[in-house]
């Protein structure tokens, strides 16, 4: 008996099929087929009101009509006909479903209702659906057996749960997957996600003992705040793959007419991956190549890899990419070379990469590969073959496979030139040995591995709650909103983040310039002074702002100036900001922009034209802990600067972690803040903090409030 | 009757196996075996001391008792014998020789000298060599057809070309090609390259009508400068595509034990691939990848691309890769999307990319395509495919060939979760469209035919030759070197820049400091103050530099100070450089490393923390056109701060590129400067020029003059 709703889909003592077809191509009669054929372990119930019998089964007009239990039903009537099945299903106290049936959210406002429709019965009768618009759910256990959807051939049973949201494409992965040697725990082909998300299967597959590796294509995040907490646990105990869509705006785009939901900003999906340990495959193959390296071979404890091979060139070529990737070779101890020498061809290259030359024999090319792997400077190997003429390469294979097995170190293999059905492909792959047609991909998938491994053992920080006072800032942004003002004064805005305990330079506005000195009196000179008034955004170009004014005098000639000159020009003028003049620190950048899909996006980056033409920001979405504040502010490539080059002092880099932390704090509590832009922010050196000098904060419009 | 060495070696009309062996799996074997089955057109005379007939041919104990003439010996004996063997083929007149035999150069010294002796019986005997310690040659040509390897099966005749410097490689190329309908007209194992380089093949490439395209794997360029220029005409004519190894410093290591050459650094063949045009691949698939595309398909005339696929999600990811590749989606006719409106099922998303979803038909499928190459808005198209379950993936090949066939435009493929030799597969690529495995690779492959037309398509730019003082420069160089010193002293820096053109900020040396008045006033206040002395290069962290002096006393005053500092720490002193003090300009840097391999490097970028932290430079070699000049001066991703910013005045880039030329005529004209650092070189708004102000030149120690 099923203890939750996702264990009534995927692990049924009974399926009713709705819409059981008796016509070979129909998906009604796909589905049922393939759960027959399969040997299903548990009982099917065709459903359809023409027939007695589908597929040589007994069939029922309606769910209702079914004498025993029903723990899932699979929907596949036409959209029209399918809320009045899904109500039966409902009534008959079926716990899942599974709706294949197209035409709801993706065709538009009247499929949008029919789909609400659809999920209102799920609540009002406790139901779990997957779906709709989907292509079916998998799980390959000896006690279940279940394939549930229309795929030409049901995969391999073994350790990856993949989670789909094109199924055309996840039915692809499982076909393609077969000739790689690669298993399936379950499948599930997610669909509109009307009500299962991806987010439920990683909770799921999580604690599920069969799953150890987790596959997903993603179009869309549904609660991306959610799936940054849900895979962060997750990572910790299982690799997650995935390939999101929509980088570039054209492809999201077209994922929001294939999907009908919004992609959202493709950088806050990287801090997305970066933050939760999500290994992001920038390619299908890539997302094959990972794979099968994870499914088929242990993680290396280390980055030292040795390659061997029987040529010079692919060797060359893996290593440029091992070292593009991060990983180095390995420095073999002077044992293992002195070995290989007393056997090794004399044109034998013996320093790793090793390369046996065509002259290598089967029996050089075993012993080189059980030298390294027991080498301990060694945690990884890449075994590269150029088949010459006349070995065996199944003789190859297998002298690599045995000796793999003999050791805890992964080790993924490249035949060159020879196809993924070729006997020593096949060879490998069938006893655990990941096999690429490219020394490259190799390269790549092993690199990947490590960067998990680094990802799973990193320290992962602790999420503060800083103590701030929360109602003085609620009254800040009180009194724009009240005053109809999208954009806090400068002041306000200083207001609002010194109660987050985010430094700002000292500021006042005044109205008037008769106001001034009792204002920079109070700061202390040397001061900066800006005129104030709504079309004044660029205060520079219009020649509102006064640096280093540094007495009483000079600061009303300059406003008086001032004000002459913006009234000239038809400027309105709402008064004055005074600020203290802050000088001799390291510009950086703390900013905020609300996404529609992932909500508060955290930036940071060094100030000026770093930014703005380098494009050398991090991103990162709250909740942050404090090792991921600091991730974020290491991971710009002038991260030397603030450290300090050509003798300087380090800047405080500390203050600045503390800033962005208390940044997120707020940005979480308060949903009405739109966008933040703290911008320079003066950073000094080493303990002695940082100052806010210029803050701009835009408020939502009201409506989005709600 | 062969013309030249390349044409007896490439379209030999007799043979001579030097080694023709009569046991399977001996090479000597091998080749002879493939000439024969491959159908050679011409005579083969086997060479055996020991025989009197190999694989049923009458064979000579020497080649010296061929009763004919020979054009081409193929030399397989071993490397002890190979050199009395060559002598021979010497005597009797044969013009090429392709020396298989290993155990030369690549085993140090022995093989060395070994090698010298190989070339220069060459050299007596008018012999063309290819080799040795290579895998053969092969001519597909119908009135050759030779297939003087020992590669396992002969490769389609087609229209690429392959040299190698990886046997191995090269062999495993064309097995894999074979699989990919993708055929040759030549191919050539490089081997050492005692004598024939790549350079040569181009140079015969360039002029062959067979040869459509030229691939190369290239471990080490011989001459690269010979390289840049043949390079560079060969590509306005023919796609060229390479794969470099040893881009990371352990594979470079790993290239120079495999073939015994320096690699050289791989910014500079960076710079060589961006001058010539000649497309790097990064991997040995991409080099697949391009192949097919440029072998089987036109160059796109634009880079608007349509996708048709049935399927959403690999779409969106095609999409995006193609995006990311700079290629942009192709904006429809709406006359286009109506006509597909007509047909199409109503499920599918008719706005590029098209997505027929699996509901579309064969026939909808064939319109599609139809449709998009038909409108004059579409450049290029891919077509995807996921098979479904019921459709013949043959029928839907055949639908997308024969609609590319119609059209002049590029169509690329890819069938998801097929293999390569696939029914479908097969289909497309027997008839002329490249299929890939992945909706990426099909995007990057169609991005880098539009690469090649771009470069194929841009400005040449002319090889300027500046008049310059060329007797100035050597006599600030020679006096140095009488000094013995290695660098040169700020003010001979500047009289040799100065001499070819570059601009420099006005400097005098002076001995002491009573010299000092009459230096800065022939220069004009304010100056620069810097102490020169052996020890000291960094001025600053000595404080032996002076900025903004503005009058007599307080440079005297500074000086004096200076000095007695300097002697308190014991520092030597030679010396005062007085400079004008150049500001308000934009600091770049513009310098020369000479590269053991590449020769000359020239560098540029902006000044100061750009180039240290963010590696925000450009490399070029010299010889550089106009157009050179300007393309490396663009390509740095700070180039927007010199057009100018937020309202400042664009900097004066001609001038830069000015500079940038006559430092490539000044760094070929002398070998003996080893290293160039102008930084900063301060650049003036447009018109206004730039000033060099401070010049480090450094010359070879003598040895490396010579």
């Amino acid at each position: 008996m099923p203890r939750t709703g996702l264990d009534a889909i995927f692990s049924p003592s009974s399926i009713a099929i709705v819409g059981a077809s008796r016509h070979r191509g129909k998906i009604g009669y796909e589905i049922l087929h393939n759960l027959i054929v399969n040997e299903y372990q548990g009982t099917v119930y065709p459903v359809n009101p023409k027939a007695t019998s589908v597929h040589g089964i007994r069939s029922y007009r309606s769910v209702l009509e079914i004498p025993d239990a029903v723990d899932l039903a699979v929907i596949t009537v036409p959209a029209e006909v399918a809320i009045a099945a899904v109500e039966e299903c409902g009534k008959k106290g079926v716990k899942g479903l599974v709706v294949i049936t197209a035409g709801f959210r993706e065709v538009g406002e009247a499929g949008a209702a029919r789909e609400a429709r659809l999920v209102a019965l799920c609540d009002e009768y406790g139901m779990t659906m997957i779906g709709p618009n989907c292509m079916g759910v998998i799980n390959t256990h000896p006690d279940i057996q279940m394939d549930a959807t229309f795929a030409p051939t049901p995969p391999l049973p073994g350790g990856i749960s993949l989670a789909t949201q094109s199924g055309a494409l996840g039915i692809a992965i499982l076909d393609h997957a077969k000739s790689l040697g690669v298993g399936f725990a379950k499948f599930c082909s997610l669909g509109n996600k009307a009500q299962v998300s991806l987010n439920d299967l990683l909770r799921m597959w999580h604690r599920d003992p069969d799953t150890k590796l987790i596959l997903a294509y993603i179009e869309n995040f549904g609660n991306p705040r959610n799936f940054v907490r849900i895979a962060r646990e997750t990572t910790k105990d299982k690799p997650v793959i995935a390939v999101k869509s929509g980088r570039s705006e054209a492809g999201s785009r077209a994922a929001v007419s294939h999907t009908g939901s919004l992609g959202g900003s493709d950088l806050a999906a990287d801090a997305v991956f970066t933050q939760t340990g999500v290994l992001r495959a920038n390619s299908i193959e890539e997302l094959f190549d990972l794979a099968m390296a994870f499914a088929l071979q242990p993680i290396p404890r280390g980055d030292r890899v040795a390659v061997v091979s029987d040529a010079g060139g692919p060797a060359i070529m893996c290593v440029d990419e091992l070292v593009a990737q991060g990983l180095r070779l390995a420095e073999l101890d002077r044992a293992t070379i002195t070995y290989m020498k007393s056997w090794a061809p004399s044109e034998a290259s013996l320093h790793n990469p090793i390369d046996l030359t065509p002259q290598g024999s089967l029996e050089d090319y075993r012993r080189a590969m059980e030298a390294v792997l027991a080498d301990e400077g060694v945690d990884a190997a890449i075994a590269i073959y150029v088949p010459p003429v006349r070995v065996n390469e199944v003789d190859v294979a297998r002298a690599i496979w045995e000796t793999a097995q003999k050791h805890r170190k992964p080790v993924l293999c490249n035949f060159l030139g020879r196809a993924e059905d070729s006997a020593g492909f096949v060879e490998l792959v069938t006893h655990r040995v990941p096999s690429y047609s490219y020394p490259e991909s190799a390269a790549r998938a092993l690199a990947a591995m490590r960067r998990y491994a680094r990802f799973r053992d990193r320290e992962e920080g602790e999420l503060r709650t800083f103590s701030v006072n929360r109602g003085a800032a609620e009254s800040s942004l009180a009194r724009a909103r009240a005053e109809g003002r999208a954009l806090l004064r400068g002041d306000e805005a200083n207001m609002l983040l010194e109660a987050y305990g985010i430094r700002t330079a000292a500021t006042r506005f005044v109205r008037s310039v008769e106001d001034l000195p009792r204002a920079a009196a109070e700061i202390g000179y040397p001061v900066v002074m800006k005129a104030v008034g709504p079309t004044l955004i660029h205060k520079s170009e219009m020649h509102a702002v006064l640096l280093d004014v540094r007495a009483k005098d000079a600061l009303l000639d300059g406003a008086s100036q001032m004000a002459r000159r913006l009234r000239d020009r038809g400027v309105a003028l709402e008064g004055f900001l005074v600020q203290e003049f802050v000088t001799g620190g390291m510009e950086v950048i703390l900013g905020m922009t609300r996404d529609k899909v992932y909500g508060p996006c955290l930036v940071f980056g060094l100030g000026g034209i770093y930014v703005e033409y380098l494009k050398d920001v991090a991103f990162g979405l709250p909740p942050l802990t404090d090792r991921d504040g600091m991730r974020m502010i290491e991971s710009i490539r002038t991260y030397p600067l603030l450290k300090g080059v050509r003798g300087e002092r380090a800047r405080d880099v500390k203050a600045v972690q503390d800033a962005l932390l208390r940044l997120a704090q707020l940005v979480s509590d308060f949903e009405a803040i739109q966008e933040i832009d703290l911008n320079p922010v003066v950073v000094f050196p080493e303990g002695d903090g940082y100052k806010t000098v210029d803050a701009r904060i835009a408020l939502a419009p009201p409506a989005a409030e709600t």
